[in-house]
């Protein structure tokens, strides 16, 4: 059973997120398929990571073991020939190790999120940015940022539903900057909390608009508190962008 | 009656174009009964270009004289109350001149088109960019293009039904340029034939592709024969740019 790491970009407008779920089709139910109807046998699909409703995916990794080898461009070829109907793209093919786990073998994912900040609501990119119509002040949500590097109980960033067992987390990277007219956040860690990418995004707007100030982010964090942030941002705006393996 | 320059950006996938159209919605008829809406008197919107089924708008340029004097922010917010259940959003408005046309004082018109080139077909950005397989070789692209620019007879560039008096332009700018992992083309002239950005810009895919050397842009030119120029490169691909006015 060869071990096949698989790269998939998606449009998560229409899905009900990464994992399969009963009534509503999701990333993976759709490469489940496409494997299957190419492989002609069962196929059990790992995600380096699991994203909700409406959340895109840029580069999400995942692994599934295939009945016989195939070159990567067969694999690609053919499942994408059976995506077409969807939004999902097959844009990377590797085979790796039979220790390998998409999931468990990760020691970085990456998120971005785009806000389209002006008064006037997004005709082109709806449903691709979180339209925040009032002015961000950039400087301060990076100031803001820095309180929040490193090893921490993220506690306060955590959804009331999160499964993880630790709230310890370790932030390598928060960046917030300009790209073409919009503001992108991006984040990295090893892994994150339920919702941490989408309530740190909705703490910091909070800040950049003046509501906070960049040193509040230090109590919101130290409470340990999810009433303490701010709102969980949009699902249009967050990527899952991609996943580091050493 | 106030003249008033209404800057629009609108989402072309669901719209007939530009133009009014009895059948389908466009962008005029959306924009004209949004004002009309809010002004509760009939509004002729007159526009500073026409686009194509499923081509969009970044920073469309129109005029219309509205019954009485509104701030530009009331104008802006109003129009866009009314326009919320479509793709489309007012960007910019200005009081202007009585003898503004934005069809007639318009010194320049901007277009962009946006190619995604890699083999594995768009699962985000389906229908905001032509999805080119084969790859291109932007350096050859960009040689063909300079054969273009200036003041030339573009019959080989124009579609059948054209209306334009002379098939004689200027093209005062045509570049080819990486952004992000796209390819992107701008052109820009005083004005354009019916079709002649898609025509150019499917003429450069097939130099691009090595189907055809970048010196056969000179005869491709010369030739004033549509027959000898690529395809018509697809509408949702793009994007009307911007109006110059002096």
């Amino acid at each position: 059973m060869p071990r096949t790491k698989l790269i998939i970009e998606y449009d998560g407008t229409d899905l009900a997120g990464w994992q399969r779920q009963k009534d509503h089709p999701s990333v993976q139910q759709h490469v489940e398929e496409a494997l299957e109807a190419f492989c002609n046998s069962p196929i059990t699909l790992h995600g380096a990571g699991r994203t909700d409703a409406g959340v895109h995916g840029l580069a999400m990794a995942a692994h599934a073991d295939l009945p016989e080898r195939f070159s990567p461009f067969q694999v690609q070829e053919a499942a994408n020939h059976f995506l077409k109907p969807v939004r999902i793209s097959i844009i990377g093919v590797e085979p790796v190790a039979e220790d390998f786990h998409a999931r468990f073998s990760a020691t970085q994912r990456s998120y971005r999120y785009r806000i389209l900040n002006r008064r006037q609501p997004p005709a082109l990119r709806e449903g691709y940015v979180w339209h925040v119509p009032r002015p961000l002040d950039i400087a301060a949500m990076q100031e803001a940022a820095s309180h929040l590097l490193g090893h921490h109980d993220f506690t306060s960033f955590r959804a009331a539903d999160c499964q993880s067992k630790s709230p310890m987390k370790t932030l390598d990277h928060l960046t917030i900057r300009e790209h073409d007219d919009e503001i992108w956040i991006e984040a990295a860690a090893r892994s994150f909390l339920y919702n941490q990418v989408r309530i740190m995004v909705g703490t910091l707007a909070r800040i950049g608009m003046g509501d906070w100030q960049p040193d509040d982010m230090k109590e919101i964090l130290s409470a340990c508190d999810r009433t303490k942030a701010g709102p969980t941002a949009p699902a249009c705006g967050l990527y899952f962008d991609q996943v580091r393996y050493d």
